[in-house]
């Protein structure tokens, strides 16, 4: 049987040394708030419910959020010269473009607008360069990357020397994950869409860790794991369930009843890397502040 | 017995093209003249010889080359000026900096400045960042990984589906290739310092494709490959060698005798993946050419 990997209570207990350390510096450092503003273009449902998510998140640990909310249909050089004005204002520490944007903008010329000193999604090709050079370490780790890496650290999970698979390249997740874990000292193998179910099964039979970012209900179940592999759901997926209010039930990409006696360690979802996620973009925020309060002092 | 992949015959059929290509748009566009414009920092005799070996190809295909060669205490502003002069002047397609600099410039800040334009190394971050995203196109595909994806569409060989294992993850090298053939559908394993025996073992041992880029004599030897692996070797190793006049002979890191006869397609050393790296820069100052003339049309 596994054990389970609580991010829950991982992300609170983080939660908590970064309410206290924000705290602490506000303290000693009159003036001190880290900001954190949020862009987000248009009215879509789920964007508002992880905008709010954040801004609450922000609240709680003393990070001051706000959101600049445009219209739909919002000229992308106007866009643009709003993200430059964040830019160049030093009291926001964090900008942050709620993706997906509406099609007519320009989506990575926009997000590549953001200075790289204030990119705590990491999603800029700067920083990203800085994730997949070898030599380079990058200032803001991607937050759902930084989160796994957060919760493999917290479990004393040895990735040097191991094999190590990522299901699914996407630029957020999967392709810098890989990147940070090869960095490591892991021996990585990027199963993705063009990867053969023979390719799948081989690869995800022999890892000793095994990350599965797809978005797929069921990609990974119990006879294609290694015996005490240690599992990391990645997945936000919905399925209809007649017993829940909302009629539907959110699952991973991992069959967790199959695979979780044969695994060490397993993230759930919904509970595992989700929580994570948030509280990194809150980590990435203080860490903004504490460089432009370190600049300030130098 | 494995097919030879002869990348002397196959890179000089290349240059005969591009040589063609170059004569006809010339013949089209007086005043069309592709240049390429190498700086170089003191006088490292490896380093010359690489340099005299890339301005010498660019003449034979009608390319102009010209060579900037600084003191090796030049100042670290003073170069940046130069680079970023080259960058303005629309009559240089591409700029190259020769690698190593001395210790005392910062090169990853340096080689930066090269505008992405003319960065037909495709060394600058913002130009690895389009390698390395899943959606970009990057405008340069750095030569070495250019070159071998060159020769194994030559020889038609099947990348999508495929086991392939990269060992080395240089940014130069390993690390941009392993992208680029993940992209082209291949399920990639990097082996790097950090993998055991018995990692690189295992997965050479299963790759259809099977790349060596370590610098390192022997580090793949024929019992580690699978029956009709494709082998590509980039390294380029010196032995001694009493038969030779220099007292040396080159090699690569695969071990041709044990590696040949199990292998369907493998490239030797000398003459393999080396010839092919000077013609892609030939290749991608052209494609910049190209570029500049058709915004001169348009």
């Amino acid at each position: 049987m596994a054990v389970k990997i609580d991010g829950k209570s991982i992300s609170s207990e983080l939660r908590l040394s970064i309410a206290d350390e924000i705290k602490q510096l506000k303290q000693k450092n009159p003036g001190f708030e880290p900001r954190l503003t949020i862009i987000q273009v248009g009215d879509r449902p789920d964007s508002s419910v992880y905008v709010r998510m954040k801004l609450k998140s922000s609240e709680e640990v003393g990070i001051r959020g706000e959101l600049l909310k445009f219209p739909a249909d919002i000229n992308q050089e106007e866009l643009i010269t709003e993200v430059e004005r964040l830019n160049q204002d030093p009291s926001v520490h964090g900008i942050l473009i709620q993706l997906p944007l509406p099609e007519h903008l320009d989506e990575p010329l926009i997000t590549n607008k953001v200075i790289q000193s204030k990119d705590i999604d990491g999603f800029t090709n700067l920083n990203l360069a800085s994730v997949f050079k070898k030599s380079d370490k990058p200032l803001y780790v991607p937050c759902t990357p930084k989160g796994i890496l957060y919760l493999l650290d917290h479990e004393k999970v040895e990735i040097s020397g191991k094999n190590v698979v990522v299901c699914g390249r996407s630029d957020i997740v999967g392709g810098p994950l890989s990147k940070l874990l090869e960095k490591r000292g892991g021996t990585v193998t990027v199963i993705h869409s063009r990867s053969t179910q023979a390719q799948k099964e081989f690869f995800c039979k022999n890892a000793d860790i095994l990350i599965s970012a797809v978005g797929q209900v069921n990609f990974i179940t119990g006879d294609i794991i290694k015996e005490g592999a240690v599992v990391i759901d990645v997945g936000t997926n919905y399925v209809p369930d007649a017993t829940k209010k909302s009629g539907q039930r959110m699952c991973g990409d991992v069959d967790y009843a199959s695979t979780e006696p044969k695994a060490s360690l397993i993230t759930p979802v919904p509970g595992g890397v989700g929580p994570m996620t948030v509280v990194m973009v809150l980590a990435n925020v203080l860490e903004s502040a504490k460089a432009s309060l370190d600049s300030q002092s130098s």
